[in-house]
């Protein structure tokens, strides 16, 4: 069993918390908070051994009636591969702790590509993470980006990618960030960040991006074009998607035209936290003009990179060979069926 | 086990479907649609069989590969009783067909209290519904007003009643209901219907309500103030809602002070759908000025009428005599625990 | 003077009556309404005569204290131009009448490019809708395209021309519509209509469009993507469209990054109901990738195409020879000035 | 010329500003802003000689091409009375400063009561504001309690008051501040601040608040519930409001049920940013229960202190003597009639 312990129980650890219990071959050995909080009592529900940043906070904590395994410093000496998923910024900080204990880290998007010097997206780059100490797995959105631009680029060739990323403005749990009523430019320079991100997976791709926030809480939208290098059609492209084990396509018939009526469909099939680990690409969108593909596809932003994360701790471990087969009992485990 | 059919498998008819299937005296005999959508993927991967409001549409169902089991009539046939959770408006077109069928009817909130004749909380008058042929179970917001004004009403007498809801715009899963950015008066005139309704379940209480819309899509909130007849400690009243089946305590060690924290914890927890079945009354805002009591709770306009549903049709068939058995059944099927 | 009528005076209608009425060589002969509201009395207190679209409504305005000129018919044979901006679809039923009078009509966006049989932008193609009877002017989306594609086609040349449309959900006075939480793809398929509706006034250009709808009520945002086929500047592109009378620039210097910011500037500055009649580009925006260029652009939806029905009555009425002469004087008498 | 300067030219500085730039017997002599932005050009457009909090920033405001004054205490030497309409809590601070120079000085509702010992609301307490060097004008929530509740204490006497506010999550202008998707209980706890608060001018009135936030831009809505002491009418009720200099009522027969529709109609009849300096009170929501009395009134939080402030300058520089005469002169200086 490979013992994982998770630095930051929040949005994104709370999942890959849950994701690692779920897998036949990983434990939780133990998930960190810096306060008590609705949260603190979901790990306790769980069975987490809750660890604290700091141990003057103890108290704290045992006065809402939360058992204190120890400190962050404990966690770690329990734990062969740390997920670190502290608020951006902060993860990068941690790093000397990891060297310190010699443990293996994994960090999220919002350290830069530098934390790890390698990003990780385990449809593209599986086999190039084994037995690294340290790897990144990328942003939601860039992980969303490098699925669907790989899958093309293996069967097509992919000359110049342009996307529009429509990003939501807070998580669904959030109350104090907006906007509440804009569309608000993020950056306003073009290009965004996202295309050089996207290169730390895929260097060769020629991608440009542009990127907003609006007020809605739950999934990005990517309206997206790329130039294929060979002739395509749109039986192929759904089959490709279909095939994929981290894309899923969202069928005409269910009627769905939108991120609301997607989580209502995730939470109907039973999904926990409605989380949709895969790119929701919309079959009717799927749009070819000449060689030049359309698509648009809506990545929840709280729940695709969870599955990232599971499969590189098994590259880092070198404890399965082949991608494909990490990604399907990552899958299984999880019980995800194609939308 | 008692036969159930649902007329109406939506927002609320999806979600009664699956707390009849998860007790132990019960059995979904059939769930209807109008039209296939996402909705009817669901009912098919639960395995209730689906009938249709119109034969002529039949076709439209089996090219979307879904069986169709009959129609309306058919699927009445097999139903000891009928919960009716067609839109608000069309239950009442439905008695006539229930009338001719002799079959025992529900309708929601949304219909006159006329066409049942009889309106129904669990917690306040089940023994008044048993043996009946047609019940109404109220509104969510009514339904969260009478648990907790009958629940004070029992212990301190209850004078005067003063509620402001404040309504969300939207369901969830809702994408052409607004308003985007607006609070809208309605009614304009106050009182609100939400008075009077309560009255069809506790026709003493003096009450008053004030209602409006905002652009939120998850929750109702009350703001309620009360006029207690006899002497009342903050303490007793938080032991008395916790120790009710129907109300939840959100607690301050939580940090919850919001409708999104609020569905992000129901969600954590496993909730299916981030369903709350309980009223979620804020401990924290319980005040008491002289024998004046102030609270602000949460009403989950999908799911708390859910439970009261599942024991109308017990009270209806007979089938349990007593309501705190029946709740307690009701609740224990669905797993749920106060949060 | 010219004697403008405007049929359907509504969230468009008010501001072109007022447009028109600003003009030294226009007059508002009349405004319709069909039912009374908080409109009618706008224009009461404007001093615009009032004509209804049935007579049998009469008593109903009257008795809110609203005088009546007349029926649609009446206002009609008072004027030379009838600006319709009636609801969409409803456009095209009103033909005949313009027809039966001999008047000459303009019609909007919301109608298809066959009812007019032209379809105008101002600053594209003035002059060939000198004389004519029936001119459409574009949607505002289709407007805010088709200049800048316009401008940098006299220019440069540009080859494929691609645009995410990212639009409101609803108007800010609206109240019904939503959504309220989710991104909408309208419509799902690729290309949606702006690229064809494009084409009506400018029909060389290769344009593909991507439109999807959002909580927000103020402007539209498009993230634009353009090949020109000769070499540009930064610098040339920022002169182009500072000169432009229906263009302005977003500067970085006011720190202005959304639509919300860009609504309060144009409050600030005295903008009556906060129009904004030209296209907001935003400086830092422009992009330029070896021959590629990149832009977000801003469009009031309320207000782009107002100024487009003032020229478009002076070309119609063949009244003033030059576009910009035009232009000029529309701008003039709106005082605006670039932000 | 009373001499005004005003110390933050934000949401309300700017507005004050204009406000005492529109009055026959006040000049503004100085705005002080901390940075370059958007607004400082709005400074620049209307002529007001702009000043700095810290010399150090001289550069930036002139590479913005915005020529600077002098800093603060510059400013405050020219001015009889100063405006601080500086972020809440930063006013406080400036307090000294103010004695230094012994200017008089106005502080906004975000500042506690003890800043300056004397809350003011003009329609309540003018008289007491004369001669004074320091007066806090009480928040945009809190005015519109006390012009209600006073102008029924006035006529009826008022018993008890219990009011539910629910609040806007942030202003047109901001981009960061939510929520997006939630009603927030703020504060959780009953009662809230704004009891209290209204004590601070109307120390007699027994009063008990509610308060949430939700996600919209524009106007606070008041739930408002008070028991009158004596018997009155809605007639009556109706001609205290029409005949009040600062409140308005929102006419049945202009179908405005919203605060979307309200701003609409402020925007169509001209006022500068839609600015309602009055509470907008529905005339059809105004109901009596006996001698219990419930209406609903909306609140611009940008702009009906505004006007407040203008009057306690005249009360402070016992330039007025009458609080009816310096009303009147602020209100037609400002142009508005009732709506």
């Amino acid at each position: 069993m490979i013992k994982v312990a998770i630095n930051g129980y929040g949005t994104i650890g709370k999942r890959v918390a849950d994701a690692v219990a779920a897998q036949p071959d990983m434990e939780v050995v133990g998930v960190s908070k810096t306060k008590p909080s609705a949260e603190a009592y979901v790990a306790r529900q769980r069975g987490y051994p809750l660890y604290i940043a700091e141990m003057s906070k103890r108290q704290a904590f045992e006065d809402a009636g939360l058992e204190i395994a120890g400190d962050v410093t404990d966690m770690i000496k329990h734990a062969d591969v740390v997920v670190d998923a502290t608020p951006g910024g902060i993860g990068e900080k941690n790093k000397k702790l990891y060297e310190l204990y010699g443990v293996k880290a994994i960090w999220q998007g919002g350290e830069d590509h530098e934390v790890a010097g390698f990003s990780f997206c385990s449809s593209c780059n599986y086999n190039e993470a084994k037995n690294r100490q340290f790897v990144r797995v990328v942003s939601c959105n860039t992980t969303g980006l490098c699925r669907i631009i790989h899958a093309m680029d293996e069967r097509y060739g992919v000359g110049r990618v342009r996307a529009t990323m429509v990003r939501r403005g807070s998580d669904p749990g959030e109350i104090k960030k907006g906007p509440v009523d804009a569309i608000v430019l993020n950056p306003v320079k073009v290009p965004s960040h996202h295309g050089p991100d996207v290169q730390t997976v895929l260097p060769q791709i020629d991608i440009t991006t542009m990127a907003m926030i609006v007020p809605t809480t739950f999934m990005h939208m990517h309206a997206l074009q790329m130039d294929l290098k060979s002739d395509a059609t749109k039986e192929e492209i759904l089959a490709i998607i279909e095939a994929h084990p981290r894309m899923g396509l969202v069928r005409p018939g269910t009627g769905i035209t939108s991120t609301a009526e997607l989580r209502e469909y995730a939470q109907d099939l039973g999904r926990p936290r409605a989380d949709l680990y895969e790119s929701a690409i919309f079959a009717d969108s799927i749009g070819l003009v000449g060689r030049e593909l359309f698509l648009f596809q809506a990545i929840h932003q709280e729940a695709d990179v969870v599955v990232e994360n599971v499969d590189a701790i098994r590259a880092m471990m070198n404890a399965v060979d082949e991608a494909a087969v990490s990604i399907e009992m990552t899958n299984r485990a999880l019980g995800f069926t194609a939308i």
